[in-house]
């Protein structure tokens, strides 16, 4: 399965979008959750058959890769309406991010992908309507009963705002392993908030039937602040205070920065679910993916960037959070804490191996 | 009326979307489609009154006024389902445009227009839902029978290429009064050609009912060549033959450079509507906007700019062709192109009058 280079990491709640160049977590994750995903579009028009079917991406920044995986789907689709003899059927797109998202880069790559999906579906089959939807998908996106199958790869981690109360959680910077219970409390608050009104949103735009196939990163212990979820962001810490310490960021400044971002259990994602109530599970499991998965096509265009482990992943991690820290810290110190977070990162990784957990869930909504 | 200050004069098929800043014609070619356009979506409300209300603004931009004109025709519904005693209804937004436009500035004032429209139509009104949709509408855009509005200002004058066969149009750079018949013919071919797909998609994409209202450029002479067309473009000829002159730009260059813009009569675009045969015309008129229409705003804040009116059409003008000179001519020359425009045109101004010719169109999906 051919996963073009630019890929993002993560994208969604951070105010700006955000990528990660060649990230090859979400790469794999793409890999990983496409016999899902594939079933799950499957058996929606198996079960539905519409005449003009509506896919949405939530969350689908600026890079190539959304429309990768829209191009799957529909190639799924086209293939399946032919072995049934059903008639060609109008594929409509919805594309979502943020509104701060470059959409005209995306934009501009329309033409050429519409002329290669063209190609490869060959002649008879009906053009591909797609459009840009700005907004925050933990509101209102679409309108009501307007939508068959919604998608999102590698955004619902991020939250839709720093949560409150977090005056405890003094030299971190997300959930940590000395975050006091206050700080884990109002993590895990707004992610109850956030996800149960994503689900409530997308339970008024789905028809009865349609589908949703999420990935996101999450952990497998039910500890909110595990090493699994949580060590990629104590490193950063350790890399701030370290400029703390050098006296280059007011410690006050420190102190009150963190990232709006929540890896949810899986129990936790399922309790949201059925709290809700309108959707029914068809799939939920977890898989890991390693901080530093290797491409060979990479290594043969820069070998020594490549070995440098260190850097690949904070190269990964500044494309997804340098905006947060650009507007809290200023842009002055940015090249030092990448630097140290580097440094920090090569030590830990020629020592000990770590793997991102994915969650990816897949629903059907309820009738 | 309160119309924003950076307005399109045209835009569309320019390769690149175009704007003119304080051009005062798109403002009051606003003014002057409101009655027929508040006329039309009350009639389509009045007849449909559908719960999801689909509107298209075709060759948005990406200036504040394509907003403004939607504000207006969701306002105009929401009193007449209140006063019918109609519960509310969703409205669905579609904003389109090359996909070179500037979709991201436009996305980045949606939140605070939807805070605004939300703020006038008061509680209890269902969101907005808005989304972009990058392609040429002289193609298919939007699914099958989706769309219940489509409207467009001052776009469609732009065609989807430069005609073939233009080489006897030397020494001009559009439809001129010296341009010799076959290059008269091969504009008014490529407009048929343009304005009947334009037709035949929207025949695909209006429910039945669903009604269109179209301004742009025109002209009432049945003579192509007529001045009150063609003169503005003479003038810009005028300009570059002064450089070819000077040996600043080469005459085979000059010679081979021709705009895609047609400004058809009344005659020629009831012609094409009864061909296509899908509409029925509920209004078709000419109006006349002096090139010179003066701002009141404007005189207050530069005086003196403001009475410099060669200063004020070229600087419109250069807007809008701006991208295609460039991409012809190179942008070396741009300013002396445009500082001759400007002393060109106000010896002209000063001597006589001159009106944009616009026409209206607003026309029923037949069933």
């Amino acid at each position: 399965m051919e996963v073009v280079d630019q890929v993002p990491l993560m994208n969604g709640g951070t105010g700006d979008t955000s990528y990660a160049s060649n990230s090859l977590c979400q790469k794999k994750g793409i890999s990983m959750t496409k016999p899902i995903t594939d079933d799950a579009i499957t058996n929606l028009y198996s079960s539905i058959s519409p005449k003009s079917l509506v896919i949405a991406d939530l969350g689908c920044s600026s890079v190539p890769n959304s429309l990768f995986v829209i191009s799957e789907l529909i190639k799924v689709v086209d293939e399946l309406r032919q072995k049934l003899g059903h008639p060609s059927l109008e594929y409509q797109v919805l594309l979502n991010d943020l509104p701060g998202n470059d959409f005209n880069t995306i934009f501009k790559s329309l033409p050429s992908f519409q002329k290669k999906m063209s190609n490869q579906l060959g002649v008879g089959v009906c053009p591909i309507f797609i459009s840009g939807v700005p907004g925050s998908f933990y509101g209102r996106l679409f309108p009501s009963k307007s939508l068959h199958f919604a998608h999102s790869s590698y955004s619902l981690h991020w939250l839709s705002q720093v949560p409150e109360q977090l005056e405890n959680n003094e030299g971190n910077i997300c959930v940590a392993c000395t975050s006091p219970p206050i700080v884990l409390r109002a993590y895990h608050a707004q992610f109850q908030k956030d996800f149960s009104m994503f689900l409530r949103c997308r339970a008024e735009e789905l028809v009865v039937g349609g589908r949703m196939v999420l990935s996101f990163l999450g952990r497998r212990s039910e500890d909110p602040s595990s090493k699994e979820c949580c060590y990629i962001w104590e490193l950063l810490a350790l890399a701030l205070n370290d400029l703390v310490s050098k006296g280059l960021i007011e410690e006050e400044t420190m102190n009150s920065f963190n990232i709006p971002q929540y890896s949810p259990s899986l129990s936790e994602v399922k309790s949201e679910v059925l709290k809700e109530g309108s959707f029914s599970i068809d799939h939920l499991e977890t898989f890991e993916v390693n901080w530093i998965a290797r491409d060979s096509k990479l290594m043969m265009n820069s070998p020594d960037a490549f070995f440098d482990d260190g850097y690949n992943v904070a190269k990964c991690i500044r494309a997804t959070v340098e905006p947060l820290l650009i507007s809290h810290f200023g842009d002055a110190i940015i090249e030092e804490v990448f630097c140290r977070y580097r440094e920090i990162l090569s030590n830990c990784l020629s020592k000990e191996t770590n793997n991102f957990i994915s969650i990816i869930i897949s629903v059907t909504k309820n009738g």
